[in-house]
C-alpha cells in the first residue's frame, strides 16, 4: 500500500506553464509530486537549462494522479 | 529553508467533514500535510477514537498553510 | 531534479524481516521511502493479507536507492 | 496520528558538518526531515548566506526525532 511520489526542489516548466495572471503561473505534472511551499525555488525550464528565475510556491494540487502547481515568479535572471 | 509538512497516514475528521455530493466528503486540515491518494485510509473521529470506516483520498490541495482532502468513504464501521 | 519516493502507511514485510533483537526487526526495502516514525501501524506480509500485528518504526534510513526500516512489533493478532 | 516533517531542499549546516573522509560530510538536523537523494543541492552555512558550494546527499537516517544528513560536497563556490 505505497503511493508513487516524486519530491521536487524546483519547478520544471518545459514551457507548458500557463499565466494565471500578472505574475502568477499554473503547470501541470504527471503523477504526484511534492514541492515546498512559500519559499524561493529556482523555476527552469528544463532540468538542464540554467534558471528562468525564482518563484515562490502558492498552491500544489495532488488529483487523478496529476499535480497541479501555481506559483508567482518573484525574480527573473536578467540573462535568459 | 525547510517547508514544514506533517505526514498522516489516516483521515481524523474531528467532526468538520462537509459532505460535497454523495460519498465525497471534504475537511480542511491546518498546516500543510502528505496523504497518501488512492488507497484505503481509516477515517476516525479523532485520533483516539475507532474507525468509522475506510475512505480512499482523491484530492489533496495545499495553499496558505491550510490543506484540503476531498475523500470518498467507501465503506462504514456497522458498530459506529 | 526530482528523487522518486513512496509514501507508505503500512509495513509489508514480503516474509523478509530480519529479527535485531527481541521485537525488533528490520526490512529492507526497494527504492526511497518514506514512513511515519513512532505511531502504531499495520505490519503485514503482503499488501492484500491480514495484519501480522502492530509495530512502530523506530528508524528509517534511505541509502542507495534502498530504504532500511527498523520497527519494534508492539502487538501481534492472535488469529494469525 | 500524524509525524511532523520538514522538507527540505538544501542543506544548511550552521558549521556543525562533520568530515566523515575526503569530501563526505555528515550534519545531525533536528527533527525528522525529508532531503532529495543522489541530486545536487546547494549548501549553505546559515539559510541567508551564500552557498558554499553544492553537494549531493548519499544518506539519510531518521531516528529519535533527528535526521543525520551524509553527504558528498562536489564543488565548492570560489568567492566563499
Amino acid at each position: 500500500m505505497g503511493m508513487p511520489l516524486e519530491l521536487n526542489t524546483m519547478i520544471i516548466t518545459k514551457g507548458k506553464e500557463m499565466r494565471i495572471q500578472d505574475n502568477t503561473f499554473q503547470v501541470v505534472k504527471k503523477g504526484y509530486r511534492l514541492y515546498p511551499l512559500d519559499i524561493p525555488v529556482e523555476v527552469r525550464k528544463t532540468k538542464e537549462s540554467d534558471p528562468i528565475g525564482t518563484g515562490v510556491i502558492q498552491k500544489v494540487e495532488l488529483e487523478n494522479e496529476k499535480t497541479v502547481v501555481t506559483y508567482m515568479l518573484i525574480s527573473l535572471n536578467s540573462t535568459n
